[in-house]
């Protein structure tokens, strides 16, 4: 067992080091009291920690410029300067991770601000304390279909995601069963209001998840967007909240997806549905996170003129225009389901008068479960990196057309937040690239990595880095997806979800792969605009990585190696778990670097994931080699 | 909503006809009467309800006579004569039986005993009140963790199967977590004892399923078959059972299988676990039912040097001889589990020196699950007459070899006992052929629908008997099998067992289908005897029904007919789905001649066995084209 001073260090990861540990209690202030209280005690409680206890600490002085973005800071001098008690806060974290990074204090000059006005974290925690696709314990906030929190933990977590610039948070999970929906009734406003005071003491505002059919779950008759004791409905449950929290940030709404009631059920339109609870914040200043993940979730696997990824394009894209200033429509990075790999979804950017929200994943459903290691910002940074609509990249839109980037979380009550200790990279860059859309996935590895082992830290960095080509290799290489075990959705099965109703197929056959999503097959490709849509359509300028996403393509077609599609689906395979290996060696040779239990920890799920890795390695192989019959070029071991 | 009497009457299904229904608590005695009890109260009320209720019908005589075999009866010129208060009890069903359909009771005339001892319903009913593989409502037994069941339903219950010769019943589930074990334990015995009190009026013993770590779960150190203390504990809870249920049947066991406990797992034999327990109720007269369904369940599939259908016979035939005479080795019919078609288990009467019980599944696990028609009793008369190790037919040993055939139970608190009203003829079979293995399907088919739909009976059985062709058509035709959803088994998955740990395999690739499991191959035909090992080695000379099953098979080779493999995978699985279509005609026509409460709930089942059908068809049709890109020789519609 480890002690609990060991468990507090370790879950408090890179803040250790920023000199932001420490207990907890000290830092938090009054339950009405802003930000600007916490950045002064991080900022004295930081400084004497990392050994500025002088007089010259002292002299830092923290100050609110109202000329400054209004979460933005300027720091210079000895001065930290902040738009706001946000921006103060946001202020002192910079300089703390600044100096536990080397600089001297005086030396320190950076100016920042947030492009997004929205960097949520959205929890998929079930009221039960479960947590739908959590690899990482319990829910840090219910338990037995209640509110149920650790005040001590839950300062720990504030603090630690605030120090990361996360300003929002979505408690429980965007499928909303009766139990859950009842977090808005009366009966739950007294926990739900203390929750949120901790919150709020580091600039974090407090969101739920609603169903909504909501007010049938209260005995109304309907959920009818238009009908007017439902708008009073939610005006009601509206104003309450906000009397108890004033800064309550709003509503996440999974609507009309997959088995959730929504207005199209009702014979209503999305706007319809999201207008009507935005006019119920509006007064508030409240906003409404309106999903865009709906498509048809009981598709005939016959019926080829449905296909999934068009959905969200052909539903939202009619109605740019009519949804109202507080309504951002969060949309999933891709146009499917958090693969491994996808292109954007082609409605970012693409509506002209509609406030968007990026939602990313931080929690590894499709990507390794927190077993397998994988950096999450290299994938981030390429879609950031990818053109939106009108041709520039996506992170050119972010502050613009596009609000908010939403992220669902990875952690819960597991002793280190997130269950693998290198998951813990996934949150910080999170953060750090919601702050900053520019920052690089090599920058915020190396800022976490120096943050959280200091001295081995490139090597911690470099071997995270490779994780996402290696995790590629060994599972669906070429933006070929959804081989996955049905349901959980780890480890190989490669026909799992060809014949069901979820709309991912790759219809494998003995001479080709893949779904014609060209203007020749099912015209996903003219969803995107202008050059991007030709690129696309071409299977030989398509980028090689998004091939078998948009084009289906026979094994022997030659890639731009020379190779043929099976022989590089072959070779990824192998490598891929050969790079598995590779980290293991590199893991071991850090040993003597690194905290026993964490090193021991992560040795174990390395462990794991090589056997993951050799298992999608085989059964991928073989199954390409049962419906091919033609053998690796290498010679290699395929089972029959 | 059906009335009371309607579901009553439904429930009581062939005893309608037979006279057997009518208030059920007039016929039951005291507690520890015996079945010559029931046996009078039978006769009587079965007489007064067929309207012979003047001074003939008073003629008629039931008496014991001991010449006749213990469970055998005697009727004619108007006596009922039986060789034990059970076998008066069959004589009295007996004679109603003939009487309801159509005989007159002085002209009665026919002999009969049971040839196996032991004709046990496995109810693999969970305490909890869900019932595994059921599909037919809840437990008759148990709720929340407890025994918990309704007095006259039970009382029903067990006329219901006493009717059909059932002696024995296990209560729960072969699966016996700790919540279930309790089940022995001194809290549970007085709800027992109630229970088998009403059972033994209708002569039905009761047994329990036990975990073979139970001691453990009582506190105890080990569960060691050769630990003193383990033995003391089990002759404890042994002689507390007998001196409450002095009839009290046995142990039913799972062990060392599918992550339960057993005496492998402490380094013992099989031998020493069952006899450990059998030695516990020898002094009673209880009998331990051992199952030998035991195989490898986290077998790797690249590992080809292990096939689970080998385990069995591997595992038991090197300890025959070891077992205590109160031993029964109960063996699943086939080597796998279940499936639509499988040759017999070559265990069946391989063993020499040991009781054996031959286990049916009555419930539709893989056969359609009481969604789709599908007469098992056609299969079980294949079953019977399979050749057994010796060489003759399954049949000629039961009685001697075979001690003992159970059956999977099919039944729940569904108000027609079992789910599809169809599926009722599935119970009466198993029972009526486990009383008499001589039996064809056509004729029990014949006598339940008689008995249980009087004019339109022949149609009905007809009906029922093509069920089970056109299940296997459109299924998994040539006993290929496993082609099922994962976990729940209904609908097709062709590759969803593919890459598991479960070792059902078919390896399907581009040229060729199966298992080659002949002496050149894995070997398993050569567990076989004789002239049928080297019947079932040859692949021209292997039965068509099975060839699949034995042997690896290039889609291009020639069958009997002339088809080409894959042309008759296409062909049989259109015509299944064709014969489904039939089968809806034919019922409809029945329409005037149904209580229409029947007529619907079987139209409604039919309906979703069409859609489950085509999905079938066109799922594996697809599989194998996709393999293959081999077209269909007729143009059927073959989706790509």
């Amino acid at each position: 067992m480890q002690s609990n001073i060991e468990v507090f260090k370790e879950r408090n990861a890179w803040l250790q080091r920023t000199g932001m540990n420490g207990p907890t209690l000290e830092i938090i202030g009054a339950p009405e009291e802003k930000a600007s209280g916490a950045a002064a005690r991080e900022l004295s409680a930081g400084l004497t920690r990392l050994g500025f206890c002088g007089p010259q600490a002292g002299k830092i002085i923290l100050d609110v410029d109202k000329t400054l973005p209004e979460e933005g800071y300027r720091i210079g001098g000895g001065k930290i300067s902040g738009g706001s008690d946000n921006g103060l806060l946001y202020g002192a974290f910079a300089f703390l991770r600044e100096l536990a990074q080397g600089k001297e204090p005086f030396e320190i000059k950076e100016e920042s601000a947030p492009k997004a006005r929205f960097r949520v974290l959205n929890h998929w925690d079930s009221v039960s304390g479960k947590v739908e696709r959590g690899y990482s314990g319990n829910s840090l906030f219910f338990k037995d279909s209640k509110l149920c929190f650790d005040e001590s933990e839950i300062i720990d977590y504030a603090r630690l995601i605030a120090s990361v610039g996360i300003n929002a948070i979505c408690l429980n999970n965007v499928n909303v069963p009766p139990d859950a929906a009842r977090l808005i009734f009366p009966e739950s406003i007294e926990k739900l209001k203390s929750l949120a005071a901790i919150f709020r003491q580091f600039g974090i505002r407090v969101a739920v998840s609603v169903a909504f059919d909501s007010p049938v779950i209260d005995g109304l008759d309907t959920a009818d967007p238009l009908d007017e004791a439902v708008s009073l409905w939610w005006n009601e449950r509206a104003s309450e909240l906000y009397r108890n929290i004033p800064d309550f940030a709003g509503f996440v709404v999974k609507a009309d997806s997959e088995f959730r009631g929504g207005p199209a059920a009702l014979g209503r339109t999305q706007a319809d549905g999201a207008n009507m609870l935005a006019r119920a914040l509006a007064p508030h200043g409240g906003t409404v996170f309106w999903r865009c993940f709906i498509y048809d979730c009981l598709q005939d696997w016959r019926d080829q003129s449905i296909d999934r990824p068009k959905a969200p394009y052909e539903l939202f894209m009619p109605q740019d225009g009519m949804f109202d200033e507080n309504v951002v429509l969060q949309i999933k990075h891709g146009p499917v389901d958090f693969q491994v790999r996808e292109p954007n979804s082609p409605l970012l950017g693409a509506m002209k008068h509609t406030a968007q929200g990026l939602e990313l994943q931080i929690t590894q459903e499709y990507t390794g479960q927190q077993i397998d290691l994988y950096c999450l910002p290299v994938q981030w940074e390429e879609i950031l990196a990818f053109p939106e609509a009108s041709g520039g990249e996506l992170r050119s839109i972010i502050g613009s057309k596009i609000t908010t980037i939403a992220g669902v979380a990875n952690c819960g009550k597991s002793s280190n937040w997130t269950g693998h200790a290198l998951a813990q990279l996934n949150l910080y860059g999170f953060g750090r690239m919601a702050w900053d859309p520019s920052l690089s996935a090599r920058e915020v590895a190396g800022e976490w990595a120096r943050l959280t082992f200091g001295e081995p830290w490139e090597r911690v960095r470099d071997l995270c880095l490779k994780s996402r080509e290696a995790y590629e290799k060994y599972t669906t290489p070429l933006a070929l997806g959804w081989m996955v075990n049905i349901h959980h959705h780890y480890g190989p099965s490669p026909e799992g979800y060809e014949f069901m109703k979820w709309g991912s197929y790759h219809r494998a056959s003995h001479s080709a792969l893949g779904v014609d999503r060209t203007s020749k097959g099912t015209g996903l490709t003219k969803q995107y605009n202008g050059k991007l849509a030709e690129t696309l359509d071409d299977m030989d300028a398509c980028p090689e990585e998004l091939l078998l996403f948009f084009h289906r393509v026979p094994f022997n077609y030659r890639l731009k190696s020379g190779k043929t599609l099976l022989q590089r689906l072959y070779d990824d395979h192998f490598e891929g778990a050969e790079m598995v290996e590779g980290f293991i060696s590199e893991w071991q040779a850090l040993k003597s670097q690194l905290a026993p239990e964490v090193f021991e920890s992560v040795s174990k799920k390395l462990a794991l994931q090589l056997e993951n890795a050799k298992e999608w390695r085989d059964v991928v192989n073989t199954y390409f080699y049962r419906l091919t019959e033609t053998p690796d070029e290498a010679g290699r071991k395929i089972y029959v």
